[in-house]
């Protein structure tokens, strides 16, 4: 039985992305989500700045979130990244976000397989499927 | 009959809003949406930074952004912002983004009325209910 | 008598660009900057992102900032940017910021004009030279 | 014979940090400025998070920074944060970034203890005093 690839990385909130509110802002999530899927996929092999150096690229094409509780100026936080598809061009990823222990938010996001030439959605690269093998990919 | 209270506002995207792939960086939408929500409500008669004044705030607790086609650097969006529902201490918002006619994303936001406090839920202000008045609320 | 070539231009502070001390957040002010200085070459006749197009590129090789008093939410900057000079690769930008007629923020910033191909400096392209004639560049 | 309290912290460029010219973005520096001296101040015994919630807040009055070569998407950088000087309620440091051994940029800073309830200079508080006595601090 497969179980999906995930991966877990931490970080901490800056103090220039908190807001005056005093909650780390909540645009900024974007970025902590784009640090676990880069590190998940060089866990797994596969180097995204190599990806586009080859010519294919991945631009997001669907993003939520879900805000649970807010992240303060330093606290550490624990992201979790899960592949959770691949279907054609298309690439999924889910996310939560704890800090000490507690769940704090949740996230999705689809990205899309283009090449660089023409921006249009390609095939993943075989590299990628054959280290995506082993895991499950349904959805 | 009535309808949903709605606002257009434009903006340009900033060179350091562009990542390498030369797209306004897919995080950067977070901003642009919280001008027009920000827009919008200062267009019904409602100050977001007196509302803050007054200790009554406004986190995001669900964003969602749906990216059709990519906006470059330099172009001019219109981001047209809808109060889609005002329902317990919700407040919901709908956005789309286009550029030069053509629809480049949406989005929706999830807000909660809280109280600088606690932040804790707290029913709309009657001031903010009273302009929401003439408007569609369903939800 | 020449004078500089000099720009105003206006923008208010986003939520998300304050920190949790309430001031926007430092860091903020090198776009703020940036869009100065781009509007100001536009209405001298000069678009960025036309430039670009051409293969030349404008990467910044000094920054230095003087903050006077805070910038905070909502407020309504006016950006006075001022060309101080060219000299061979290199271009001078001053600005100010103002906010109620009261100056907040002084910067200096030091751009070199670069060839896309190799990312070397080059002389600037010669319709800027010409455009820039009319106005003194000591520097 | 004393000597300045310097400390040595590395990141990783994120993509949402890099420009359409491939280069981290010019304004993204001041977080890593930023990671780097809370990081020497955690260092030396001293938490941001806590002297902000005792009251005391270090706004930025001067930062400069020059920028030798540039920092791409995932490179590793190498912060060095020196504390270079105290004087009356001014602190000072310095900084380095290096990639790969490499040294890409250098920048400086000046901040200012503030009381949080009037935001005017205060003396840095007796306890930060007696962390930084074994340290030179001319400036």
């Amino acid at each position: 039985m497969n179980t999906h690839f995930s991966h877990i990385t931490t970080l901490r909130v800056r103090y220039g992305e908190t807001d005056q509110m005093g909650y780390c802002y909540y645009g900024n999530y974007a970025q902590y989500f784009e640090v676990g899927r880069v590190e998940a996929m060089r866990s797994l092999g596969m180097s995204y700045r190599l990806l586009e150096e080859r010519g294919v690229m991945l631009p997001v094409s669907e993003f939520s979130v879900h805000y649970i509780a807010p992240a303060l100026y330093d606290d550490e936080l624990t992201i979790t990244t899960v592949i959770s598809g691949l279907k054609g061009p298309r690439l999924y990823f889910d996310y939560t976000i704890e800090k000490e222990g507690k769940l704090i938010a949740t996230a999705t996001t689809t990205l899309v397989f283009v090449t660089k030439d023409t921006m249009r959605p390609i095939p993943p690269p075989n590299d990628f499927v054959n280290l995506m093998h082993p895991y499950e990919q349904e959805q």
